[in-house]
Parts: C-alpha cells; sequence; structure tokens
C-alpha cells in the first residue's frame, strides 16, 4: 500500500480502516501506561480494565480530522499515527472529568467511570463514602489520560520541529478545551442567556475542540502552509458549529440508543443549548412562560420533559436549528471547494461534515 | 553576581534570594496563563485572582532541590530557573484538587481555592449547588495547572537535547503523584493498615515527589553523570521519607500557625500515617482497643483528638519516629560526604536536609 493510499481518508472502506489503526494507537498507549504506572494497585485494577473501553468506544472524530489536516500536507506514517491519535486520549480525560462534574450516569454504552469505582469501593466493603471515593478517583483517572496524552504526542516519533510548531496550538487547545468547561458550569436555562452568547459557548466547545483544532493541529505537524491551514480553519468553525446545534437537538430529541444519554438530557439538566434558546426567542408570551416553569421545576420528569419537546416543537425551532445547519455545511464545503488542499482531503472533509451533522436518529 | 554565586543554593542570605526568584517566575507565569487564556471570563475571575497566590505562598522545596540538582552539573541561567520553577505549578495542580478530594476548607493561610470558587458561586446568586460548582471549578483550574506547568518546562528555554533528558523522569513524576494521590484516598486507619505499607505510602508520595524526583529532575536536565545522581537519588529518599515522617507528627501534633490545618487533622480524618501506626503496634491491649473506638466513632472531635494523642503519647511512638527522622538524615548525609557533587550543592543538601526534617513547632 502507498503513502497516499495509506492516508486515502475519503469515504470508503479505507475510513473504517484508518479508524480502526487510530483506535488500536490509542488504546496501546493506554494499556502501556496502566501497565507500566498502575501494576500492582489494588485500586487502579478496576479503572485499568475499563480505560482501554473508554477510549475505544467512541468515533474518533478528533484523531480522524487531524489525520487529514496532516494529510493536507504530509504522507502517512506511524509517528502521525500515534501523534494524531493522541488527542482521543485528551478527549477522554475531558469525558472522565466532566461525568464526575455533571453525575452523569453512563458514557459511551457503558457505566461511567466514577460509577464503576463507586461500585468497586461498595464490593470491598472500605469505610467512608463510595460516591465521595468514585468521584475523586476518576478525576485522577482523568487527570493521568491528560498526562498519558501529552505523553503519547511527545513520544510519537515525529521530530522535534514538527512537534515544534504545533505546541502552542496544542497548548491552546487544552486550555480552550478545560475553559469550555467552566463556561458550562455555569450554564443554566433559568439564566436565559442569548442566542449569541449559547452560539459562542457552541463554538468555543466543540467548533473549535472537535473539528477546527484539530485539523489546525495536523496541519501544523505536517507543517502546512497558510494557503492551506486558512481554509482548513474556516471549514473547521462552520462544522464544528453545525457538529453542536446537532448535537443540541439530540440532547432534546435524541433516543438514548443514539445519544448514549437518557432522553431529553439537556432539558433535565437545564442547559441552555442553541435549540432551547431559540424555541424561547420564538415563543409566544403563553409559550414562554410554560417553558420558564418547565425550567423552574425542583425535578424535570418524563412528562415534564414531553410538554417542553412539545413547546419547542410548537415553535418551529428544530426547522430553524436544521436551516442553520445545512447552511454551515454548504458553506464549509464552499470553503473547501476552491481551496490549496488534496483531493483526498476534500473528499474526506466532505464525508466527514456530512457524517457529523446528519441526523442521527 | 558570577553564575556560581548565582547558584550557591547553601544556608546564607542567597537561599531567601533564589527562593524569591523561583516564586517570581512561577508566579509570573500563573499571571501570563491566567491574562491569556481565562481573560473576560467572569467565572474565571475569582481564581484568576487567588492562583498567584496558592502558587507563591509554599516553601518551594521541589524547584529548590531541583536547583540543587541542576547546579551539580551546570551553572546558572533563567531557563533552568524556569524550567526547575515549574514543578512549583505541578504542585499547586496536586494541591488544589487535593483539597477538593478531602474537602480541606483552608490552604497556605487562606481559604481553599473550591471554597472561595463556592462562596463566589453564592454571591453571585447562581442556581445549583455552590459546593458542586466550587468542587467543579476548582477541579479545572487543577487541570490548568498541570497544563501550565508542562508547558512552563517546554518554553523554559533550555535546549530540547536538555529537555528530552528529563520528561521521561518527569513523565513518572507526575504519574506517580497522581497515583499517591490515589493510594491516600483508599487510606483508613480503620483498615488497619501494616509499617511497610504506610512507609511505602510515605516513601512513594513524599519520599519520591518531595525531594528525590525533583533532586533527580534538576540532575538529568543538567545532564550529570550517574556518579552525581547515584548518591542525590540515595539522600532524597532517605530525606524524602524523613520529611514525611516528621510531616506525619505534625498531622498529630503540629499547631495550625504551624500546618496550616486543624490541630490533629490526620486524625479527625483517620489517615493512617506512620506515627498512628507505630503508636498501634506498640500499644498494649487495652490502648489498642481504645485507639480503635476513637478511629470507629462517627465524628472524631476535639476531645477525641486529645484522648487519641495522650494514646499515642503513652506508647513512645512519638520517640521512635523522632529517632527514625535522625538516622534518616545521617543516612543521607552520609550519602553525600563523600559524593562527586560540588561543595556548595553538599553544603545546599546539608541546610536542606535539616530545614525539611526538623520539629516546627
Amino acid at each position: 500500500m502507498s503513502l497516499d493510499q495509506q492516508y486515502d481518508v475519503s469515504c470508503g472502506p479505507l475510513v473504517g480502516d484508518l479508524t480502526e489503526r487510530l483506535r488500536d494507537h490509542a488504546v496501546d498507549h493506554v494499556r502501556r501506561c496502566c501497565a507500566d504506572q498502575l501494576a500492582g494497585r489494588p485500586e487502579a485494577r478496576v479503572a485499568a480494565e475499563a480505560l482501554p473501553g473508554y477510549v475505544s468506544g467512541g468515533k474518533l472524530l478528533r484523531s480522524t480530522f487531524a489525520l487529514v489536516g496532516w494529510s493536507c500536507g504530509r504522507g502517512g506514517s506511524d509517528a502521525a499515527m500515534r501523534a494524531v491519535a493522541s488527542l482521543e486520549l485528551l478527549h477522554c480525560f475531558a469525558l472522565v472529568q466532566d461525568d464526575v462534574m455533571d453525575g452523569s450516569p453512563r458514557r459511551r454504552g457503558r457505566p461511567a467511570l466514577h460509577v464503576t469505582l463507586s461500585a468497586w469501593h461498595r464490593e470491598q466493603g472500605l469505610s467512608g463514602s463510595a460516591e465521595r471515593f468514585g468521584a475523586s478517583a476518576a478525576t485522577l483517572f482523568g487527570d493521568l489520560l491528560l498526562v498519558w496524552a501529552e505523553q503519547m504526542l511527545r513520544e510519537s516519533g515525529l521530530d522535534d520541529a514538527d512537534l515544534a510548531r504545533a505546541w502552542p496550538l496544542y497548548d491552546a487547545m487544552r486550555a480552550e478545551l478545560v475553559v469550555g468547561q467552566l463556561s458550562d458550569l455555569v450554564n443554566d436555562t433559568r439564566a436565559e442567556p442569548t442566542w449569541e452568547s449559547v452560539l459562542d459557548v457552541a463554538r468555543r466547545k466543540s467548533g473549535n475542540y472537535t473539528v477546527r483544532r484539530p485539523l489546525e493541529f495536523g496541519a501544523a505537524l505536517a507543517g502546512c502552509d497558510p494557503s492551506v491551514t486558512a481554509p482548513l480553519s474556516r471549514y473547521g468553525a462552520l462544522v464544528g458549529e453545525a457538529f453542536q446545534l446537532r448535537d443540541d437537538v439530540l440532547g432534546v430529541f435524541g433516543h438514548p440508543s443514539t445519544t448514549g444519554k437518557p432522553a431529553g438530557d439537556d432539558l433535565r439538566n437545564r442547559t441552555a443549548t442553541s435549540l432551547v434558546v431559540v424555541a424561547r426567542d420564538r415563543a409566544g408570551p403563553a409559550q414562554r412562560r410554560a417553558m420558564r416553569a418547565l425550567a423552574h421545576l425542583d425535578h424535570v420528569d418524563a412528562d415534564a420533559v414531553a410538554a417542553w419537546q412539545d413547546l419547542i416543537c410548537d415553535t418551529g425551532a428544530p426547522e430553524r436549528i436544521e436551516e442553520i445547519i445545512t447552511a454551515r455545511v454548504d458553506d464549509a464545503l464552499a470553503a473547501i471547494g476552491c481551496a490549496d488542499v488534496p483531493e483526498h482531503a476534500r473528499d474526506a472533509l466532505t464525508s466527514l461534515a456530512h457524517r457529523c451533522t446528519d441526523r442521527r436518529d
């Protein structure tokens, strides 16, 4: 297989193959770190068994986008694969700690890590609060993933000169990710944020972290020219925003089998997402009063979720969000349509734009 | 001032001067990161104001040991100062998250970061639990400190070749630190651990992280020969263990003005430290029953602390721990007495061994 073929990340069977290879690299590194650093520690065994599952259970969007960024400048290598696969460990750090902060019970189709650790504490009959242990220990495993991610990148085998171009972006991405989580802590429907501020959070959180920064990171590792990175950035910002808008739709209407979360999770958590805010802005006075009453319930139960979903539908907000998603994807494809990127990358970006933003149920 | 004078880290006025310079470097980096990454975010402002205080409030033991390690091989430079000062940010990451996990109210003479953040949440009248917000936000600021520490080291100005020698040690130190925290979560007097296992935790936690690894890290950055690093490692393991034993004495008998924590904090938290375990092992059957009863109280109050302290004294455990501390320091000084290290470093290590392990109240 030629180097070019190795990096045919367009739609087709090779996407699957590349995704599996990225997954293998990420899981290998986690397994090796667990073996090196956690062996012989009973309180770590249950997490060491669970961590590879969390790392491998994702869609590997971030590492795939980074690989496409890389492929705009250079041919394939195992070193490059390892470097971009490290983003999956970084993402896993964020998920593990996010689940602690949100008290989320499940992640990627399995119990969240803090839940698994609490259960272990209970089974062992240890003293003290099992919940507290689960939260603290999961936070520490999140810290380890953050360290392992950076170590995997540094030890990927890429030259220091390649890495040196990407470190500033990597640091900025990590900070942006953590600061995005911080903003999420004060995100609450009841505070009635504006559409602009919600869109700003969406851009910062997903627009940047899921699509734009990984693309830029891969392109920086490969030493791409600004003529290549500028359209990638523009595409990344647009597709990232559309991805977050899709996620916001699923957060209200998605099925648990698709989202891995309870139905109407964003409503239950009173997260002020794009869909919730557009609905509020389009609502008549009576609808708006009804939404506000639901948001202020002590407990948003299944009936409240259903009533809130109906109200949102009545405003026409879902159709409006679909229009925006379509427009963002169209603009993104236009941005790379005439850009100075290789044909195989353009094909991959076209396919990925749809994969990221299409209805998923 | 000549380069050699700059690195006279022995006792005397220059120690103070060097400590201040390390402090300035650490605080500068934190301030710059806050300005770059947290500006304009109201939920971050209170932490951005508080973080420099936590970083500057310590004794800078770790960066000082690392500087001594460096000075065994090379002369002074601002790049080296920045590289070793980065350890203070790493330490601060551990403290901030540790306080969340232990629910500690104070740190370095001020409210713990999670307490400050909870208070801010309450003042702003935000919805949701202020405690939960404080814990989550402090965890995220801990994550930022972990990232900033590594960034500070990488951008210190040292050559890639110098850094390359130290990265494996740095990664191992970070993992050891996090895994040490994890072990602490299951540390409970009520589980009645053995003296050997408690000493193992003491070595891993402080023996390595506070003294040994920083020394080795500084020496690795400077490219020291094994003939230099071997005695530094031996010294570090011994002084580190003595440091932790001193800390264990203070955890039972220390005054809040010295420790910055409530009196008898380790007893209240039922932490199985060296002192507690030696006392238990030396106790007669009646004393042991009394200790066990205190450990199993629902709430270890001030009277229980006083009774437990008396029981510990009656066993002669404090004198036994003092003997061990003295023996460890003697062995450590012997290890560097005839070692191949510069005279100024030997002087500094002698002074630091006493400063780390002397009675502090």
